[in-house]
């Protein structure tokens, strides 16, 4: 790959968006070259749009820093000027979100979304490529459908998960299938973007509630582990899951202990310990750049994951797991712990696109 | 009641021990007449024994300051100087701790212990008031098989399940028997006393395990709401417990998720909260000093019951619950938050005196 | 005193407002009977306009509960309806603020302002009540010149500098003049309200910059030490301050790290505590209600003062000190602390209000 | 440089020895042959001496895992094993340690220490090499004096002071000498080690005192700005410093409030800002593997530094200056910032053992 990918950025001045502007510099494959905003941004150099509220822990990188924001609600403005694009918008309104990334998509720009609005469209596959890299082969079906040319929409799920679906997946797919769940997550302050969680209400405390998270977690599960039929996704039956989301005070990483069942057979630790250790799926084989080498981590020492010492496992691209246990009411318990805004937002996005450059979706 | 009753605390210099002596401060029937700690402290004034180590954030009462610290192994040095005594030691050896205690009972002083090392006693009584007070009806087998003239040891449990375990018990009181239960705890740094967690440990941080925590969460619950059969405590049976124990940036307050599976009835939300707000029980008939005139605060906003909001809430002897919802795996789920070094620790402890005050066991 | 005087909130939903409304829960003198917000809060039970945002850590009191907001703009709604206000009004135009405030004296009612609006109109007392109460001797001046029949102006200083203020003037006060002043302050998240700092910027984290507070530091306290001459404040001449101000993750409590350089003399450490530990003013004299009894406690800890452990002596009312100490550049160096929302705020703005009601200004 | 220098590392089991091992993976000149740590841990394999407290973020270094730690009493376990060692001895007793350090020196190893004992003997130099390199001239001196062949011994300053020193001295160095320096310290908890500051004493709070510091921090400067005099340090005269230090709830960054009055010329704040910008010394000269290559970045943002966001600057290896103006009371003043446990403590030894090296002092 001589030549390196334009991509743009839809909602480039949020958290999210930011995100992806930093960890994509120096991006073996992906170069920013579009960012795009609210119409108050457009017009304004990127590093004037963001003065003042660049969170990033780097700087804006040279590249992004000049690079003239274009308003996100045209199209047009980055037709040409991008061969995909990442979109990060934060539009509170889900049915103009939706249709603003059809229109990106109908433009004939394949669109990778982190937002929540097109999860659940029949269509449209929502991806961790661990485990369901299979759903992109409805995209042909997605375009045909909808009369796209060139674009389609991809989406990755709710950051809330990413701490415990993987190892769990990589259970039932090493035989063992889980009938019922229970996870409750403590979930770092980054997840809620900035200005977010006012620091009145996290510092010493916890807020056992965020809206409408309980529900991801609850339901997104079942469509990644679905599978497609007819050419639509049919959730995966039978796994039960229940959620209890609380915001704790930590700026990034998310921690989730979770109780597991399974439908008949119980592993042993050691099986299960094993099964994680070795699980290696499609990134892993194709290499992609930021792929985890190991994507499931297990920490033998009695007190981890912690998200201060285990969030940035892999570049913060690994699950982190530990203290698996027999549960005295299910099968086994254990403590999972990923970064919500590299493997559970931007990083997770990039991982997305990687799979669909791979997969010759964005040829 | 002319005259307070003179009591003592042992492992005074502690953070319970502390905790006790300023929560006493104006008490309406009991003055701190006696404090021991490890030899190293006796024989100091007691204000020289703490210096820069109270941790209150009231300063020493006055009455105590300058009383002189006796040795916590000399059961002589409590008597004749206080009817009774609170055991807040410390000692890291379960049975030196329990032979410790047996001594000051023998010697003719009742024993009102926060240490855990007599939880599991057969014949020693594990109290929270408002749920078993008529455990205390094996005091006279103890004395009995035991020889003890005057002294008997009495036990509260464990700081952790004091956040979930008077509204379960609401529940089962009101005819509505479980017999699952999954908790996840948000605990607080104080429960592990000063010096306790480093900061570094906890600064930004998430600790997803506290030794012992779990097996007494799942344990103490069978033996408090369980019944006394000739002469020994005999677990409750048929309900199944599950925890997960993790600490939390926070200074005071512990905070549970729970999710509740009925063994037949599934009572509505409504008629759950309305048991709630109405339990009452021997703690408010007696109208003990410390009882709380709720016991059982439900709070109907979305994202409470918080630490630093509600810890407080009746001088921080409250269990204050909230987001009661549907489980789709279970039948119910909750938040429980609790004061764990009042109600948990010291609250607690003082507690389980005025009611055997009351029921005339310290006469 | 057999009835309580009735007193209005002016910016009642805000932080500050709740702050007035919470502390004035069974005053002996006043009692809350007209809250007024914003235009959008108007006409809703005030149980109703706070409703997810009220951030105290007790319930609305039962007596306020009901109320029904007014408009705060409309001077009308007041009038008839309590006695004097307390401002706590937010409005970000300075100059739509000051003519608010005078419009309500303007009409008949006295103004007791947190706002830092007339802080530096020449006519307005900034009081401290333990410094300057004969600054009110400003008064019938005020309300001559400006027509104002019962109504007037009164405003009380920054947070920032309450924690360190009265201890220098107390110093000043027994002779030993002060020259040059340096403060270093780490300010509490609640001195900016709610939502205030995001807790993406104050986890793990320290800003060290407030809008405008450095200034305010500064300068206010030349014209708080300062004397009426000709009807107009005149500032105190020959102090020079330099402030650095930091915002700290702590949840109340400010603390300030200050070093003196006296004009002439340089008294000892020994007579230094003897004047702060015996320090007594007006508000002491007068016996106000909210006056601290100690209105300086010195700490003789080598570690304190701290916010967590200090904030709240004598109900939040005292200026907390300790570490008095040579000062290898100026003369001495110690650390101050006071609680920012009681002492700095609210709590303030009640002992200012005592004072004017023992000083018969309120009649 | 074809074959790498082994060094060892005294105190490896601690937090700074820690670090001194985490940061050397992967060195390009030095690699980590020995560890020694107390007669406890001798004999141990690395991995299982720090079983449950290696506290880095990184996992423990395949190289060091297996090493068998010495006892680092014995100098002569030492010997063979290594070239010069690191010196992160914690011994209580100072005397001990500097006792230690030089029987180090003496068996012909160099010391390079981050203990404080040896930082006042005359012939030792106390280096920060943008500063002072030229202090290793007295090397010679000492080794003849003390009777070492090979060994010498070199030492750091306190981790408070390079959040300021530098800047300082590059103004000093541009002519605009420095005669009164006033600076209040914001220290992050992983200054105190591990266990260090309980979380209780640092949850919302913050601690006005750490023991020694301000001596440290008004002290050390001077020597390192001092000069060598017929064999010995003289200290650097005419400048006066305050210190006011404090501890914060901050995991890693030091942050400091400064004030300064020159002696003659008062430089303009654009003449600072450059000179600052453009500052470089004898490390980025010699291209030191761990130099930054800005060694002061000047941040333009009113709100910065802060040590979330520019402590790790430069690998953490640069000052980040922030927030410069005018002084009221002195000449200027500005915020300061370096990475504690990087710049201040083990990667200030490294970049000093760079020096050696670069200087041949380790030939």
């Amino acid at each position: 790959m001589t030549e390196k990918i334009p991509v743009g950025i839809l909602g480039a001045t949020g958290m999210v968006g930011q995100k992806y502007i930093s960890l994509l510099e120096n991006h073996p494959w992906f170069e920013v070259s579009y960012v795009a905003a609210s119409p108050e941004s457009a017009g304004k150099k990127y590093s004037d749009a963001v003065v003042g509220r660049w969170h990033m822990q780097k700087d804006i990188p040279t590249g992004v820093e000049k690079l003239v924001v274009g308003n996100a609600n045209h199209t047009d403005s980055a037709l040409g000027n991008c061969a995909f694009v990442f979109s990060a918008l934060e539009l509170k309104d889900k049915k103009e979100l939706m249709t603003l990334e059809e229109a990106y998509a109908k433009c004939g720009l394949p669109v990778v979304s982190n937002a929540s609005a097109h999860r659940w469209t029949d269509d449209v596959p929502m991806i961790i490529p661990e485990i369901n890299a299979d759903h992109l082969d409805i995209i042909p079906q997605q375009k045909g459908a909808r009369g796209y040319e060139k674009g389609f929409i991809v989406v990755k799920p709710n950051c809330s998960i990413q701490s415990y679906l993987t190892p769990v997946y990589a259970l039932i797919k090493a035989g063992y299938d889980v009938s019922r769940l229970f996870v409750t997550t403590m979930q770092a302050s980054s997840g809620a973007g900035h200005p977010g969680v006012p620091s009145l209400d996290l510092i010493d405390n916890v807020i056992p509630y965020i809206s409408g998270e309980e529900e991801k977690t609850e339901r997104e599960p079942l469509k990644i582990i679905g599978r497609i039929e007819n050419g639509r996704f049919v959730n995966h039956k039978g796994l039960e899951i229940s959620a209890h989301c609380n915001r704790v005070p930590v700026y990034d990483g998310h921690t989730a202990c979770v109780s597991l069942y399974f439908k008949i057979d119980d592993p042993s630790l050691e099986a299960i310990i094993d099964i994680w250790n070795n699980f290696r799926s499609v990134p892993q084989e194709l290499e992609l750049p930021s792929a985890p080498k190991r994507p499931i981590i297990y920490r033998t020492e009695n007190d981890r994951p912690q998200p201060r010492k285990d969030k940035d496992s892999e570049n913060g691209m690994a699950v982190v797991v530990g203290r698996l246990r027999k549960d005295p009411v299910f099968d086994i318990k254990f403590v999972g712990l990923s970064h919500n805004t590299i493997r559970g937002a931007a990083g997770g996005g990039i991982l997305n696109a990687e799979l669909l450059k791979a997969k010759g979706y964005l040829d």
